[in-house]
């Protein structure tokens, strides 16, 4: 498991002594999604500098408590020369949580039907 | 229970089937403190204008599904004729989600013991 | 004036002996518009929720230094029971800027045959 | 110069006929300073994730029109196994806006005597 302090505090646990293992998993990664969707959209982006953002967004979310692993795509196409304002509607995220017990896949994905990028939990 | 129309979307629910009706009460409240948390932090703030900053975090989380109502605080005084940058440490929000059988308490709350701004499930 | 404490500190003032007064005051427009659209992007917005984000994003950017008056509208109509989160091509701001010798108008505003929302000095 | 194509777009350069070569200078450095700052505060960032982050915020500035180069220092030591939210204080930015005429060195340093991340023209 992870080596982050937090992780390892007991003061941090006594406050979640309310919520079972796998309520623990969906409460930390619907923190991190959250946190990543409100954190980035706006940033200008482009062809060039997708790359980097992706992974800047990536590492970032590691650092959240319980966060094993984080994917992020920015898809869709910049016209060449041109930059954007990062959208919700561009982002496909993966991310990993694991607590002692589980570990849950979410994801972060516009939902054609819905017309939203929609956070679930893929599979826990 | 709210109008808002994704809590009423067969698609959206098709999401959700893996998640017991707390499991998706804490994940909702999740994604909501991390989202006002990454939204907001930056935000100039002064003691004239902090009253505006929390009504409209508040009002524009209620927006989010099964949000049925969210406090904000931000503590601490601001020096006459200075502004700050809104920081976690700032911030006392509670936030309750109501899913169709379940009403959660949560709170991200700045906790002086771990030098955290802590958000957690204090009632479910 | 104003009666914000940056603008009447002398280690303040020092650092801008390099400009003259109009390009301090498009300076300090120039800095509060960015600010604006990179904090608030993102954000819940609903047609219920808009006017109370319009008035916590005016009521903040006034505490930067030199910004006499802000205006901000959040443009189109929202889908009655619906939220979306606030994009740049929503924004019509106004932003006043007062400095020793001038006071300049600013503007962000979606300029459609650039599909951009631009940010210019409308009158200085 | 730059291949961006707002640069070269003569709807966009009517927008700034009423502002000199400098002041566009200082302007556009502005705009991109200030969105630099409310963009990227509160991301969580770790000593392992620094570099990550300072490249992506670098690279998504270079986006924006007339920015020509950017370097960014996050500076400080984060404890080991810890993470914070980037705030203003940790930022030591440089960033060089060349138009037709002028190339001009901004910068964004935390500034002790101010207790205030200063934005301010180095060199023009």
């Amino acid at each position: 498991m992870s080596e982050k302090s937090l992780e390892k505090n007991e003061i941090f646990d006594s406050y979640f002594k309310n919520l079972s293992d796998r309520e623990r998993a969906v409460f930390e990664g619907g923190i991190s999604l959250g946190a990543l969707f409100h954190q980035f959209i706006g940033t200008p982006v482009s062809e060039k500098t997708k790359k980097s953002l992706e992974i800047a967004m990536s590492e970032s979310l590691k650092n959240q408590p319980f966060i094993e692993d984080v994917s992020v795509s920015i898809v869709g196409i910049i016209e060449d020369g041109k930059y954007v304002s990062l959208t919700g509607e561009m982002l496909d995220v993966s991310l990993t949580v694991k607590t002692e017990k589980n570990r849950a896949l979410l994801r972060l994905k516009y939902i054609k039907e819905l017309d939203y990028p929609l956070m679930y939990v893929e599979k826990i």
